[in-house]
């Protein structure tokens, strides 16, 4: 039996969760692990507040140096944000100790300087609870895909905005009703650019890019699109051409340590794609690669228990499983997406006043006379419509004015959405597909 | 740089995958594991076939003995069935080698023994491939949710069912009409029984309860029902009361070694369910956990390629990922499910002739009274009514004759299926939702 003790930075959630789950599920952890995870120290802030896991008390303390200088092998970060969960990390790591962190923030921002220093003290940093909350992503990745070469990951990895982009969808809500709502049931913070404008999920999609692709690739430069300009209005059009809408992360790589492509943002998916039906506070990630073909793993993106579980089987496996190899991240891989990459899209224009449009199909028509390859099209309402819906097999970006004059419009918004296509539509041939059996 | 030697016993589907899996992917594989994998020996009945992999031709035998001569650590069986599988493994282990194999019949009947001959010989017997094809169950289960809990696990585990009922109910075809079709096209063998009357999904699911329970159940005493009497009309009738027909895999454990529940057979699906959206040949399972909640891995369950991707990826782990601690199998705690375990029911009346019943609502309402609480009806055709469907919130087996008279209904086929439930619905509380972010 190996004993570890752990030292816990931050009681909140996550650390709450974490406490929880050690006490409750020490023995199958025992059983199955042979190691008792002991916690040795927890660093608050307020040492006076109540506590929901009562038997932690006396472990309490307000000083990080305090945490360190306990018997403990292991640090768990459960502040989040950069400061000072950093400078704890790096300290940690410094004094030789492993570090299991729940904080996309850092990781994203920090991760690859905290891992060298991790290497050069010869421990290790996991980070598991980052992405997906506890979905075992990076683990599946690192340890179940590893003879694979994986060339493009699409995820749904904020339950936030895939809880409002279900009840817009669900209820014809406009974002802003739908919004408030969340934030007055807990569901969203109060200040919700984190998780609205996608910088969230950029993190997540930062972390991925480096550990599937080994790409560095700065947050700041992975392209952005919230989900505030998204209307019922437009959900309700795409749902009748066979589409949904979800906020996407979104990375692809072109050939083994080829360029990478990463963006976030809204994107149209068939409803028959796998992450379609991935409704409210659930959180996905699709996989595609060369051997597997693809695998989605679905579960619960956040919440106390769910990302207590991705740190503590980090705990269990710090001692078990195979440290990666280092990575050698290509730096200058990195390809800008464009909006303008040739690819399927959904155009949406809004009228202030009724437009004079015959049917779908008769527009559907107009438009392939003049060269545009139009794959559906759909208006709203039918009577005396203000919406007009269009799926683009290519969208150029010199189509806007060229589609205008053909309609004859003037005065009216034009926005675009990239549309997913579906595993191997590009590619399939019957011997990928296989035979089921 | 580690050298592995590998054993192949058949080069038919999964042989020729791994064969070319291990070629084209041998720079991934030695840049992640630092291990070379090298087949030595392969094993094959008729040496004159021409081979779709050729540069493996000068290692091919038909001798198994020549293969346990060459100079190799790990034989991989890629024959199938019983004979001569089982024996070759227990040479392979006897002999000193490790063993990987998709072998879900091997392993489901003789996996306990095989594995236990493997301790005692000091070498490891792996069957990622054996459930689930590419899907990476058995390591998602082991090696990333083992501070879990699992207590629910249902799976769609057969490919060739799978595409059956989903063509059944998009197409509203019959069983018979679809299966040939299918056998046509080469998605289900000309002998379909294995499949369809869910003998594979029992093999699998028999693995998952020894690796998920500790239960060691024969697979003889896993109550099996296939997929024959499923018809278009129950899966349409299920459709409007909001729920899909699947053929399910069900496992259940009431509490840590407590007593088991196994069973095969076609179950409803509330269309919500992380599970009802998965068709045709792909394969899913949904595993309900005390930390992580609940997690779902979507995937192909069989072809060439998903199928070498499990068994590439147990050669990868051979050498890296730590042994599952020795089970302890319960024997004795094996519950025998019940047909009558008083849980939800969906009930369909199929009569001769046009039956006079009057609306839905009417008729829930009739029921009630006399005390069966029914959660929903559904009739059809609505005019000239010969089928009717009731969902039961909890079932009896001396409620037919009483729902019979009550309906005044004689020469009625009757027949029942389980309802499953939502994941937490049964004990769903706020604290264990969690908040998204």
């Amino acid at each position: 039996m190996r004993r570890i003790g752990v030292g816990l930075l931050g009681l909140g959630t996550v650390g709450t969760g974490v406490c929880q789950a050690l006490k409750n599920n020490r023995d199958v952890i025992v059983k199955r692990t042979e190691t008792l995870l002991e916690i040795e120290s927890i660093l608050v802030r307020n040492p006076e507040k109540k506590r929901l896991v009562e038997e932690v008390q006396d472990r309490i303390t307000t000083d990080f140096e305090q945490v360190l200088r306990a018997d403990i092998q292991v640090v768990v970060e459960a502040i989040g944000g950069l400061d000072p969960a950093r400078t704890y990390v790096e300290k940690a790591l410094e004094a030789g100790c492993h570090v299991v962190t729940a904080n996309k923030e850092l990781i994203a921002k920090h991760g690859a300087e905290l891992e060298w220093l991790a290497r050069r003290r010869g421990v290790r940093l996991l980070f598991e609870a980052s992405v997906g909350g506890g979905i075992p992503v990076l683990g599946t990745v690192q340890h179940l895909l590893k003879s694979n070469r994986i060339h493009r990951i699409t995820g749904i990895l904020n339950g936030t905005t895939n809880y409002i982009l279900t009840r817009m969808e669900e209820e014809e809500a406009p974002f802003e009703r739908v919004l408030a709502d969340a934030q007055e049931k807990g569901y969203a913070e109060a200040d919700p650019a984190a998780d609205v404008e996608g910088f969230d999920v950029a993190y997540k999609l930062a972390i991925l890019g480096r550990l599937v692709f080994e790409a560095e690739v700065p947050v700041s430069r992975i392209p952005r699109r919230g989900i505030r300009e998204i209307t019922p209005e437009q959900l309700r059009l795409c749902r009748r051409l066979g589409y949904t809408i979800k906020l996407l992360a979104q990375g692809e790589q072109y050939r083994e340590e080829g360029p990478v492509s990463l963006q976030v943002g809204p994107a149209l998916l068939p409803l028959s794609h796998p992450l379609a039906p991935v409704k409210g506070v659930y959180n996905a990630v699709h996989l595609e690669a060369d051997v597997v073909q693809d695998v989605t793993l679905i579960g619960q993106g956040a919440g106390e228990q769910p990302t207590a579980s991705a740190v503590v089987e980090d705990l269990c496996n710090l001692f078990r499983m195979p440290a990666a190899p280092g990575l050698s991240p290509s730096r200058d891989s990195f390809l800008l997406p464009s909006d303008d990459d040739g690819g399927p899209r959904f155009v949406y224009l809004e009228a202030g006043e009724p437009l004079q449009i015959s049917s779908p199909a008769e527009l559907c028509r107009r438009l392939q006379k003049i060269g545009l390859a139009v794959d559906g099209a759909v208006i709203h309402p039918e009577d005396g419509c203000r919406g007009l819906g269009l799926i683009f097999r290519r969208w150029d970006p010199s189509y806007p004015p060229i589609l205008l004059a053909e309609l004859g419009l003037e005065g009216v918004r034009l926005s675009t959405l990239p549309v997913q296509d579906l595993p191997f539509t590009r590619e399939l041939s019957a011997a990928q597909a296989g035979i089921p059996g």
